[in-house]
């Protein structure tokens, strides 16, 4: 029985502790081809060879978000087994694409830890990279998760608190090498809407929505190598539900945001995000965005979008995020802050 | 809102209209092995590299309704959003193999239009073609729509509806370059039935059946990027239900062919479909095929026979198609012609 | 409706018989992709281009179990069409690996035929060797199941039982050319346990569970075109349950057993299988294992692992394999006993 897995407690993370993830992954033509059967993804530059072609780069990327989840996967055994809550991300960066063939693996450095008043769990921040096959960083971001004690009577480690900015400075994005919007064809990419058109303060309802399967988001989680027991088993919980991933729900309203946001091409930032209430197979999923922010980029024709991307199970954006004491509504599964690039 | 895809009404069509469709899309093997996961599809020309090597080709070329649907998938939100129903098919041709890496992208140009009496919508024919990334039509085919109007009061177009002949005629039949079925091995593609063994009029019940899980439906629509909101929406219908889309039906009961028309191995035309009667999850799918015709081809080897095929949720072809007031039966879900080609 | 397969009877298998099974199938990144999406499979040579190469392959080979689930499917047609039960596996050897891109077909030989006290059915034999597009053997089992008559009153067969050992040989283990663990890397692979950290009799319990839908074996088992209806359609049992193809708990179990048995990189052998009862839907399947055996083999830094590998549905190792008259236990799915690779 010791052989198996038992995650690691909070008492196990030290400041400046380096993690190296196990299982490196190749991902290809066929996780391309799943995360767009799984999710109603048609982000032209994700979609197809020619249109990334016409946009300067080699080829079409694998999806941002595809990295993204690949990369979190592994850090589950070793970061959120004994997780109570997956509590914030900052300074998310996609630093370089992901092309069909690349194999990721992940490394996380301890960077915050500060015990909580009860005792019994504390607080970890940790720093990871996704790393490719010749040990480029293809994405870096942090995470913040709240991890129970092995024995509540442990000391309490020195509290760290790493200061984290709320937003990626513009300045900080890494435009694809060669990527080139001047040329963009907004005919193929589905939207005519570019950089310029869009409003600071401006709300987009996504419109369409998508009822969640028990089948699909565990697929899409099996498939990210991420083991979370409450995803899959239904035994676990009480209730009898699995819970599903939280970057399920993000994939999900990002795919549904291509309409009204189908420029809104390659995500390059993660600033924040909480996924503020559990979703659940049955829930029906819904989005809409508020663009927060834009800057320019020195790359040829293209633009910078910070949008908040909220999902829901039901509610559209007049129902707002939060109640009168500042909680997330009860119908509120996802509050992410992003930047993405336009053409301008 | 307003940066959201209305979707077109009939007024926003016009005869000689082009619309170039949105979001091109590269299919590989991970579309490829998808298809196989959805439907139970063994036709080894579509199934082996090997096989289909000996059939003259360079490879297993992608599977032919799998270019159909991604084509089919791209008019959406141009053509169907707000379509009351899928009124018919009409000469299809599937003019180049699609090819792993081929990447497709979809036009249509109005040839027909004509409201209805009652003035609240309105038919639209259109004729679509799938290009491949050099620009050759890989597919064509006309559908007709019946769509709803913006505005009851507006006027109504000179009616136009173009002459569509029933079948296309077996000398337009286009044969992929090189294939050659003199070879062809009769034990690996798995039934030793060849051209001169049906007869028309011949009736074939494939026998096995497929119960339709919401899952799996929606991972095959969304992978054609069918953007359908009443596909996937289970709050979108009254009664809660999704309807499933109707191309899923015809791959299903084209899959469970196999079972009696093995070597029916290419499509190669499609003459006229309806959409009986709508398929829900939980219908167990059941398929039968009559031999509507048969004609020669000048390829080597290979002649082509023209089939009805009927998929059904639970009856057999013994109770028919239609009922005495010419009615499909309720139990009828699809009512396809079709032109394949078969060994001599 | 002759025109259909209606699969064959015991009267139909005669010793020496070599069957020519149907559909070669091209399996590639699709089918890996999807592997990985329906089994939370976590072993790294499968995971990894560069883990297998850094292993002294040529790149990540398809799944072993993979390659064994596309032979299999291919027999069904021919083998278990009529089956009554799947009875047992034996001498089980993988012989090379399967790349992507390797088309693999199948060929079964009668070895055994006895005819049942009742005269309703009788015991077919057969030894099936999967081979790839070059007409290489790249995998190689017995299998028995028991098949009905198609007339009771048709003569006995001479009865012909083959003298099966009960484990392949380890000096009969075929370790793929090029393999090396000599320098494994214990940390991206997930565990730290080597060949000499497992003593016989010992016993791991894996811990994780997974909650089955119908969508996802379904999507399974059609992948490896395995057509029995039992699997499909929900109309064909008088319970209306769907029956999960025995190949889809394999396949969980063993990816199951990552937690624990990470290491135990490569399956080499099957010994011998029970599929002890059957799975359905809404099944949680958790895994134990076993080890039964250890031995060296002549490749470096690699050592071979004999491994019970037991599937339930809810118990533990602790409640046991069978009761008290030797029959399994109601909550054991599968008893299966397979030889591994394991760096030493």
């Amino acid at each position: 029985m010791t052989k198996t897995n038992p995650g690691r407690f909070f008492e196990d993370y030290a400041i400046g502790q380096t993690i190296r993830h196990a299982v490196p992954r190749t991902v290809a033509e066929g996780e391309r081809a799943l995360y767009h059967a799984l999710y109603p993804a048609r982000h032209a530059i994700y979609s197809s060879d020619e249109f990334a072609i016409a946009c300067g780069l080699d080829g079409s990327p694998m999806d941002d978000l595809l990295g993204f989840h690949t990369v979190f996967g592994k850090t589950v055994p070793d970061v959120s087994l004994n997780a109570v809550a997956n509590l914030g991300y900052a300074q998310g960066r996609w630093l370089l694409p992901v092309w069909p063939g690349d194999t990721l693996r992940a490394e996380s450095r301890v960077i915050g830890l500060r015990q909580n008043s009860n005792g019994q769990s504390g607080v970890v921040w940790v720093r990871t990279r996704g790393l490719n096959q010749v040990g480029d960083v293809v994405l870096d971001y942090v995470r913040w998760v709240m991890v129970r004690k092995r024995d509540a009577a442990s000391p309490a480690p020195e509290p760290v608190v790493p200061d984290l900015p709320a937003v990626v400075d513009p300045a900080d994005l890494v435009v694809p090498e060669g990527l080139n919007f001047t040329g963009y064809d907004f005919d193929l990419a589905g939207e005519t809407h570019r950089w310029g058109d869009y409003a600071v303060g401006e709300v987009i309802d996504h419109v369409d929505a998508v009822t969640i399967e028990e089948a699909e988001h565990m697929l899409a989680t099996r498939l990210w190598q991420n083991t979370a027991k409450v995803h899959f088993d239904a035994t676990h919980r009480r209730d009898g539900r699995r819970l599903i991933y939280g970057g399920h729900v993000i994939s999900m309203a990002r795919a549904l945001s291509f309409n009204g946001l189908a420029n809104a091409q390659m995500i390059v930032a993660l600033n924040a995000g909480a996924h503020a209430n559990p979703c659940f197979a049955g829930d029906t999923v819904r989005a809409w965005s508020e663009v927060l922010d834009k800057a320019p980029t020195d790359a040829p024709g293209i633009g910078a979008i910070r949008l908040r991307l909220v999902a829901t199970k039901g509610c559209g954006p007049a129902a707002g995020l939060r109640d009168s004491d500042g909680r997330y509504l009860p119908e509120i599964l996802l509050d992410l802050d992003y930047w993405a690039l336009m053409p301008l």
